[in-house]
């Protein structure tokens, strides 16, 4: 649903199994069905199975486009054609562009001016107009909300939305289909959406299987809100995980508790080193945001040993660095 | 089988096809079914439909353990217990250390001291003695000479011996079996192994395909070699595809001429722009040798408008720069 302020009050009736199901119909045409993949060498490493589900190569490379795309083609025409704003640290703004120019409807993302140089090009490639903003909340919303004004657009929030949180959890859903028999399902946490969709697509598939979320410690709003039952903001949020440092919302902070999730927390040396290993035995490119689950799986910080782990591996969009791929 | 030279006299009778079904069939739980993955930008790029066959998911992370798995695991156990020698920039050395820890025969890789210290490393952790040399063939030779005559053991060729060349093949035929009706199958080319067991393949399973070989125009031996019909080496390789730069074999000439292969030439330029453009849109990670094709492809340097190509992504090791996961 479109929600017109940064978190939606009051919480609304909270997103179903039956929704995740009805987005991946929806959405079916507009994503990749994403391997999973398996390491040996990561698998001796963590002490344990591990299953990755790949949406590092999901298309705009980030989940994101699961919900954006299940967000977007819920609207009704009339809806959809004032077009919509959103604002996102990257991933979801490409995937929100993504969406509507295949809707045929304009879009505009507001961006932190601090934002990977590729997750920007990435939004403009897709067709929405970008507007930069400073790095924080407040300028985010005040940006987002002189846009709403000027264009008579629609927001489409990028957590906080049931539809956006339903296309979420169907990366999940299709891990769970592939492996239906994990112990624990683990997922970053930034805002709240990804982990908030597949603890609803877990609890109707691996009923007994944990649900687990991984932040950066220098982030860790999710563990600090789950604790306190009610959103604890991160003043300023410090960590290379440039996906992760929104704050939880309302909504997916409800859905967590109401189904019992846990959270642990990595430092960014943890995340990096997790990242070079995961580039350098399975020669994917993943994010760090998407190595933040790795990191804390392999720190014990998840003890998960010598169980079966399904790991949504979130994106694979970083600025690489020209040094790599220059003569020398 | 053992070569104790570096290009065997008299070249034997070609490997054929029935080689390469007996070298599949050997070494099945040995080599992984790679993936074959598209994308549709970089279709756009090159005007042509392209299927990328995956070896750099290969165990070991390149095709070289195709054919490494099936010479050591054609040798009789006699010929096995004396262990193997190998020279190799990397990718053969490791394959070869791994196969014979497999056997449970000892090895010995021969590398040149500029070897990627991702490669030695992995060779090392295969379980391989690792003996340095100065990047030239005849330091190659003289080291591994010193070494049969010290160890007693046998001389396994990185791309001279028909048994290596057949299991190579076996990518191809993995690939055919999948995209069965490609126009094109492209492949890089340094030793020529890679290629000649591809151009086995083909011709079998795709006969009306144009087999294209693509190497660093650095080190462009194939080319010239093809040419005057028999091998005319480059003295001193110039070019970051490290596992290029070997001149290419009698052997593997031989089929490449009753083939009729043709041959593409990439300045390094364009394969390091090719590799990160591979990186960006698959978030793949190939190495630079394993990206020569692909740039060949978007330089026009293989005519193959409009067409449907099969790409040997040969592999995907290379030193990752430490600044990419240090804290800034």
């Amino acid at each position: 649903m479109l929600v017109e302020t940064q978190t939606p009050r009051p919480v609304q009736t909270l997103p179903t199994y039956a929704d995740v199901e009805a987005a991946a119909a929806r959405i079916a045409s507009y994503v990749h069905r994403t391997p999973v993949v398996t390491s040996a060498s990561l698998d001796r490493a963590a002490g344990t199975s591990l299953f990755f589900k790949c949406e590092n190569l999901q298309r705009v490379g980030a989940f994101k486009m699961r919900g954006a795309a299940n967000a977007v083609w819920s609207l009704t025409d009339d809806e959809a054609r004032r077009g919509v704003v959103t604002h996102s640290s990257g991933n979801h703004g490409a995937a929100v562009a993504r969406a509507a120019t295949q809707r045929g409807i304009p879009s505009w993302v507001v961006m932190p001016d601090n934002a990977p140089k590729a997750k920007r090009r990435a939004v403009e490639e897709m067709g929405a107009t970008v507007v930069a903003c400073e790095p924080t909340l407040a300028a985010r919303e005040a940006t987002a909300a002189r846009l709403l004004a000027e264009t008579g657009a629609l927001l489409l929030h990028p957590y906080a939305d049931p539809r956006v949180i339903a296309g979420q959890g169907t990366a999940a859903r299709e891990l769970l289909e592939e492996v239906p028999d994990v112990d624990l399902v683990v997922t970053p946490v930034g805002g709240g959406g990804l982990l908030a969709g597949t603890a609803i697509a877990t609890a109707a598939l691996a009923p007994h299987a944990e649900i687990w979320g991984a932040e950066p410690s220098g982030a860790d709003d999710a563990r600090r809100s789950l604790a306190a039952g009610r959103v604890v903001p991160v003043d300023s949020p410090r960590t290379v995980a440039d996906g992760l440092r929104a704050t939880i919302g309302e909504l997916p902070l409800a859905i967590l508790l109401a189904h019992g999730a846990r959270i642990a927390a990595v430092d960014d040396a943890a995340t990096l080193a997790a990242m070079r290993l995961f580039w350098e035995r399975t020669k994917l490119v993943v994010e760090p945001s998407a190595a933040v689950p790795i990191a804390a799986l392999l720190a014990r910080a998840i003890s998960a040993d010598g169980r079966r782990v399904g790991v949504i591996v979130s994106g694979g969009n970083l600025d690489l660095p020209d040094a790599l791929f220059a003569l020398s």
